[in-house]
C-alpha cells in the first residue's frame, strides 16, 4: 500500500482496526451461538456485544511478549470485557477468526472492486456510444489494415470488463466461505451449528472441509482472477498509449492546465497514467504465482501462506481498485480526435480496401492466387509511396483489374460504409454482455 | 510435450492433423453458411466435404516459401478441392480459421482434464470412504495436534478437486468461442450469420467483440485456473510425500516388483511419483503469467501471442492430464498403515489431549490465561520427555487440575471418539460439494 | 513495507528523506562539475551546499498540482535556496536525477544486504563447526539414506550463501551506475564530463548508453539475483521445518518463555519463524518477472517501470533483510538435539550400510545386478518391520551373503565411522568459499 | 522444443543420445579414476573405452521395468561391456552421473548461446556504425522528445547485449561443476580425488559441497540470467516494431519476394519476426520462477527438480538460440529509411528545440519557472497546431523571448548538430563494453 496508489476506502479494509472488529464480531457471533447451543453460559455475547473493544497498540504490544497475535487479540479484549471473556473463543482455533475474517475482508474488497469495474463499464459505455460512427483505422500488427469505428474499438474492452466483472463475481463467491471448526477441523470442540450461525449472519457459506484453514486454492483464484482483470486493464492501457504516440495522435489522455509533461521539454503530453497502468497491471499479477504457491500447505495447515496474503491482499486490492479508478477516469476523459483518425486512414493512399478488391476479382472468376498476385502489385506501389499513389489509381491501371470490374464496380469496392455497417451490432451485443 | 510425460489422447488433439482436420472444418462449415447466404456459389462445400483434404508435409513445404501458415493451408486444400477452392475462406482472415480452432482444442483438451478429474475425485471417494474411521494424527505445523481420521484428510482434498472441477467447466465456456468476423473484427466482409451458424455446428458461442482475435483474457482465465488446479495437486502430493517419510510412513505410494528405489541404497522406497507431481504443479503454473502478458496485444492484434500459445497449450494440457492421471493412480493403489497412524499418535504421551483439558478447566471457573499456564507446565514435560511420561499421568500429579477435574472428568477428556464424532458429517458435506 | 517485517535501517533508504537527500546530493554535485565547466556560474553549487533544502510535504502539495515528481523537488528546493536554483539541473531530464538517485538507494540496500549475508554466514559457520561431527541421519526423497553429519549438512548452506555473496556483489556492479546524459541521452544539454564528476564523488560507474534512463536489463539481474537468494533461503528454512517435525525432532527453533504456540493446543512448538521465512522467499521471488517485464520499455523510455519499483524496490529489500535477520536469529539459537539423530539414525536396523554391502558383495565377485537383488531381499524385510529386524541379523542368515563375507569383513561394513571421515574436507571446502 | 523455433545445434545437445554419450564419459572417467585409485580392478576403464555402448530404445524398455533410469541405463551398458560392468558406478549414486551430465549438456549451450551473441553484437555493431550519424527523433512515453541517432539507438542495444554475455559467462561458470561424492555426497564411498579427476577432464570444477545432488541455486542464477537476457531481445523487438509501425515507418523487417503478409490483405507487411520474439522473451522467461521453485528440495535431495529440468532445460535453451538467432538475423537484415527519420523528425515543427530554448532563457537571466511557462504557451500551440505551425515562427512572435535572444541566439538553439556531437562518444563506448 503506497499512498499514492491507495485509494481511502479500500486502505481502510486492510487498517489493523478493521481487521480486529471484524474479529470481535465472529468472537461474538461464536458467542451467540454458543450461548444458544449452551456450550457456554449465557451473557457472554452480551458482554462482547456491550463492553468488547479493543486496542492495536496494545494487542501489538501484548505480541511482543506471546508472540501470537490471536492470543494477544483476545487477551486485550479480555481487558476490556472482563470475567465473562473466559468463554470467547471456546473451542475455537485461531485460524477460526483469523480466516473467517479474511474471508469478510476479501469481499469487502471485492465488492468495491465490483463497483470500481461498474464505472469503468460505465465511462467505456458512454464513450462507445459517442463514437459509435467515428471511423478510424484498425490495426493488426502495428500496421494499417481496415477501417472499424472507435465505438467497436472501446466495444472489445467493454466486453472484456464484462467478462471480468462476472469473473470476479464467481471469485467472491469462493472466497466468501467461512470456517469455525477448531483445531485441524474436526469440530470437536465447536460443533458444526456454531459454523453455520456466524457464516450466516456474516453473509458467508461454512467451509465443506477446513482442516483448521480454509483452503488456500480459493485465495489462488481470487488472486489469478485479479490477475486476468489487471491484463485487461494493460490491454486498453496500451491501445490508448498507442494513440497518443506522436505519429498517431488519435487520442490524448486529458492534460490538465497546471500539469509539466517534463522538467526537460515543456511541449510534451505523456500518457503518463496509461504508463502507471501498465505497470501496476505488472504487480497486480505479480501476486498469482505466490498464491498458488500458498495452496500447498503441510498437513492440516502451516502458516507460511500468512507472511505473504499480509503483503498481497493489501498491495493487490488496493492496487487494483487504484488502477480501475483512474482507468475509469482516463477514459471519461480522453480527449478523442476523430479529425486525426480520419486523415490517418487516409494516408495509406487506399490500401485499406485492398481486401474487398481481392474479394471482387475472386468473385469474378479470377483464382484466389491469382487475385492476390495482382492486387498485391498494386499494394506494394501505394506502400512504398508511402501513400502518395492510391490503390485506386495504381487498380485502375492494370488491366487483369479492368478487365473484370468497370468504374461502379470500383466505386462499390472504395465504400468506407460497409466497415461500420454491423457496428451497431457489435456494440448492441457488447453492451449487453 | 515430453514423451515421458504424455497421454496419447491429449497429445492427439495438439498434433498437427488434428489441427488442420479442424481448420478444414471450419472452413467447411463456414462455406455451408456462405452458401446458404448466397456468397458464394452452391457446390463449394460439398467440394470441399468430398474432396477437402490437406498434407502436413506439403503445408510446411509451402509455409516455407509464403511465410504464412494459413495461407500456405489452403493453398493445400486447394490442392486437393481444385477450382471450387477459390470460393473457400472467402472475407474470412485467418485468425477466423485459427482462433476457433484454437478453442475446439482448447475445448476437447478441457473434456480430458474433465474426465481425469472425475477420475481423480472417484479415486480419492474410494479411499475416503474406506478410511472415514481410521484415526490418525491431524498436524499442524508439520507438529501433531489433535486427532483426525484419514477419511477427513482425503475428503479436503476431494473437495478441492471438486473445486478444480467447477472452475475447469467455467473456464472450458470462457474459451469456447467461435469468431468468424474477417480482418479487425468488422464482419465487413463476412456476415454475422456466417459466424452463428459455424459456432452452433462448433457447439462454441459467438465471440462478443473479436477484433479479429478472440481477446487472450479468456485464455488467461484457462490457464490460470490450470495453474490453481495443479497447485491442489501439489498439496495432495506434498500430504502423501509426508506420509511416506521414514519416521512418519502412515502412507506409501505403491511400490511395484521390479522396481529399485535407488541405484545404490537398495532398501529404498522413495515417493518420486509426488515427487514428480510436485514439479509438474512448477510447470504447469508457470504457464500463467505469459498467458496473462498475452492478453495485451497491440490494437486490434498483433502476433506476439503466438509462440508462446504453441509451447504452453499443448505443455500445459499435456503435462496437467498427465499429472491428474498419475494422480488418480497414486491415491487409488496408495499403501495406507493405519497401525502406524495410531502408533504415532500415541507416541507423543497424550499431548493431543491438551486443549480439551485448558476448555475442561475454563468451565471449571479457571480463567483462560490460567488454564493455559497450567496447562502448558504439565504439556512441556511430556513434550520434553518426547512422550515418555504421558500428559494424563502429570495433570493427574497437578493439584490445580485434580482439584478441578476427578478421575471421571479426565476419562471424559481423554476419549479419542470426541474428534471422528463429526467425520461423517464433514465425508457427507465433502462428497456432496 | 510491512512494519512486523521491516527493520529500521533498511526502511530508512526507502523513506521520502533519504530519497530527496540524495537527489539534492546529485543536483550538488552536479552544479559544482557545471561549475568547473563554465556552463553554470560560480556561487550555485555553494548555495546549494548551503542552503539546498527541502520538505517532503510542500513537494507532494506541489505535485498534487504540477503532476511531476522532480519539477515539485527542484521547486521546493528553489523555494530554500532561491535566485541561485535557477542554475539547478541545468540541461539535465528528470531520471537523470531519478535513476542515479535509485542507483544510490539500490547500493544502500545492497550493503546492508551483504552484511545481512554476513550474519548468516558467520552463524552458519559456528554450527557448522560445532556439529561437525555429530552424526546425523541424510535423507534422500524424506527417506532415510545414508549418515552423515549435521555439520556437513549446514555446511551445504553456508556454500548456498557464499554463492549468494558473491551474486549479490556482482548484482551490486550491475546497478551502481550513474546516468546524467539529459533528454534522451545524448549529452546535447549537459556534457558528459558533469556524469563523470558526479559518478566518482558518489562511488558509481557512468552508465554505458542511457538512453535517458539507466536501462532496467540491469535492475532485473537485481532482483532476479534477490529472488535466488530467497529461494536458498527457503531451502534452509524447509531444512529445519522438517528437522522440526514431531517424527523427526532434530533441531528446534528457539522457543522464548512466554511463547505460545497455539491459542488452542499449550503443547505446541511450531517452526513458525521458518514458515515464515518460506513465505517471505515467495514475495522475494514474485519482484522478478515484474523487474523483467520492466526491461522492455518503449523507445528512449516509458515510465511504466516506476510504479513498479516504487513497490518491489522498497518491499523486496526489506523483506529479503529481514528475512536475511531472521534466519541468522534462527540458525544461532536453533536448539539442536544429537541424541534425538542418533536414535533416528539407529530405529531403521541398518537399513543405511545396505549400500556398503552392496559393495562388498560386488568386489567379493557377485555381479551388480545379483548383489543389488541380494541386499535388495534382506532391507525389505528390515524395512517392513519398521526396523525391529536389523540388517545385520538377515544378512547373516542369507548364505549368499555369509559365503561372501565373513564377521571380519561384516564389521568393516556396519563402520558409521566412514560416513564422517571426509567430513573435514567437505567442511573445510566450505568454509573456504 | 518446437521443431518450428528448434535450431539442430542446440537440440543435439538435448537428445537421449548426446545425455547418455555424457553420462558414459562420466562413469568411464569416474572408472579411471578408481583404477589409479586402486578401488577397482585395472581394465575396467579400457573395456568401457573399447566396448562401452548403449542403445535409447533398449534403456527405456529397461527402465519400463525398473523404474529407475540410471539403473537402465547401467544395465544396458553393461550388456555392451560384459563382466567389467559390475565396477562401474561402484560407490557412486545416480545423481553423480545424472547431475555431472546436466552440467556439461547446459555448459555446451551455454556456449552456443555465447556464439549466438556474439552474432547479435557483430550485427549490431555493424548498423551501429552504418547508422552512427542518422538522425532521428529520440521518444520518452512515445513522444517526441529530442534528436538523437540511429546509430545510438542501437548502440544502448548493443551494450545490453555485451552485459547479457557477461553474465551468461558468469552463469555458465555457476553451473560448470562436477558432483561424484556418493549417497547424501559424503564421499563414503567414492573419494574426492575421483570428483576430481573427472572434474578436470571435462573442464569443470568439483562441487563444493554437493549432499548428492549439484544445489540448485546454480541452475536458477543460470535460468534468471536467460530470463534477463530474454527481456533484452523483447526490448529491441518492441522498438523494431514500434518503428515498423505505419505512421512511422522508419524501419522495416526484410520482406522477402514471396513472404505474404496477411490471407486477407495483400498490402500488409507485419513485423511479425519481432512479435514473434516478444511471445519467445515470455517463454523464456516462464522458467525462472520453477527454476527458482526448484532450489528448496528436502534434506539431501528430492526429486521434484527433475520434471522441471525436462521441460525448461531444453525448451528454454533452444527457444533462447532461436530468438538471439532470428534477433541476429533481424537486425543484419533491417530495412532502414532515413529519409522516413528525417520527415518524422520535421513534423512537429520544431518542438524539440524547446528544451534549449528553455535553457538560453534561464541562461539570460528567466527564472526556471517562468521560463518553462514561457516556452510551453509557445509549444503548446505548435503541439496543438499538429506540427504546422512552427516552434521558431511562435517564439520570434513572443515579446518575452525576443527581448532575451536575437536572431543568432535562435539559430544557435535551432541546430541539430547539438544532439549528434557526443554520437561518437556513446557509440564507442557502447562498442568497448
Amino acid at each position: 500500500m503506497i499512498p499514492r496508489y491507495t485509494r481511502p476506502d479500500m486502505a481502510a479494509i486492510w487498517e489493523a482496526n478493521n481487521k480486529f472488529r471484524i474479529m470481535l464480531e465472529v468472537e461474538t457471533l461464536a458467542a451467540e451461538a454458543m450461548e444458544q447451543n449452551g456450550t457456554i453460559p449465557q451473557g457472554v455475547s452480551k458482554a462482547l456485544r456491550e463492553r468488547g473493544n479493543f486496542n492495536a497498540a496494545r494487542i501489538d504490544e501484548i505480541e511482543r511478549d506471546v508472540k501470537h497475535d490471536v492470543i494477544a487479540f483476545l487477551t486485550n479484549v479480555a481487558e476490556y470485557v472482563g470475567e465473562e471473556a473466559r468463554f470467547m473463543h471456546q473451542g475455537m482455533t485461531s485460524s477460526d477468526v483469523l480466516d473467517t475474517t479474511f474471508a469478510v475482508q476479501l469481499t469487502q474488497s471485492a465488492d468495491i472492486l465490483l463497483t470500481d469495474l461498474d464505472k469503468v463499464l460505465a465511462a467505456l459505455k458512454k464513450r462507445v456510444l459517442e463514437h459509435k460512427d467515428t471511423i478510424c483505422i484498425g490495426r493488426s500488427h502495428g500496421i494499417h489494415a481496415e477501417p472499424t469505428t472507435f465505438g467497436v474499438k472501446l466495444a472489445g474492452h467493454y466486453a472484456a470488463f464484462a467478462r471480468a466483472k462476472k469473473r470476479l463475481q464467481d471469485a467472491k463467491k469462493e472466497v466468501a466461505v467461512c470456517a469455525i471448526s477448531g483445531a485441524v477441523g474436526t469440530y470437536a470442540t465447536v460443533p458444526p451449528e456454531i459454523e453455520s450461525y456466524v457464516a450466516e449472519k456474516l453473509g458467508l457459506t461454512p467451509e465443506t472441509v477446513s482442516t483448521q484453514v480454509i483452503p488456500r486454492d480459493r485465495h489462488a483464484m481470487f488472486f489469478a482472477v485479479m490477475g486476468v482483470i489487471a491484463s485487461s486493464i494493460e490491454n486498453l492501457a496500451i491501445e490508448i498509449r498507442h494513440l497518443q504516440r506522436t505519429e498517431v495522435r488519435e487520442a490524448e489522455e486529458f492534460f490538465s492546465e497546471k500539469q509539466k509533461g517534463s522538467s526537460a521539454m515543456p511541449h510534451k503530453r505523456n500518457p503518463i497514467l496509461t504508463e502507471n497502468l501498465t505497470g501496476l497491471a505488472r504487480m497486480v499479477r505479480s501476486a498469482v504465482i505466490p498464491a498458488m504457491e500458498n495452496v500447498a500447505l503441510w498437513h492440516e495447515r502451516d502458516i507460511s501462506h500468512s507472511s505473504v496474503e499480509r503483503f498481497i491482499a493489501p498491495d493487490t486490492t488496493v492496487a487494483l481498485d487504484f488502477a480501475l479508478g483512474r482507468m475509469a477516469n482516463v477514459i471519461e476523459n480522453l480527449l478523442v480526435y476523430p479529425d486525426r483518425m480520419k486523415s490517418n486512414l487516409d494516408r495509406m493512399g487506399g490500401l485499406v480496401f485492398s481486401q474487398r478488391t481481392l474479394l471482387a476479382l475472386t468473385q469474378n472468376g479470377i483464382s484466389r492466387e491469382d487475385a492476390y498476385r495482382i492486387v498485391q502489385r498494386s499494394a506494394m506501389k501505394v506502400w512504398e509511396s508511402d501513400g502518395k499513389v492510391s490503390l485506386r489509381d495504381m487498380l485502375e491501371q492494370d488491366t487483369d483489374v479492368t478487365s473484370k470490374l468497370d468504374k461502379s464496380a470500383l466505386d462499390k469496392i472504395f465504400d468506407l460504409s460497409v466497415y461500420t455497417k454491423h457496428a451497431g451490432t457489435i456494440i448492441d451485443r457488447a453492451l449487453a454482455s
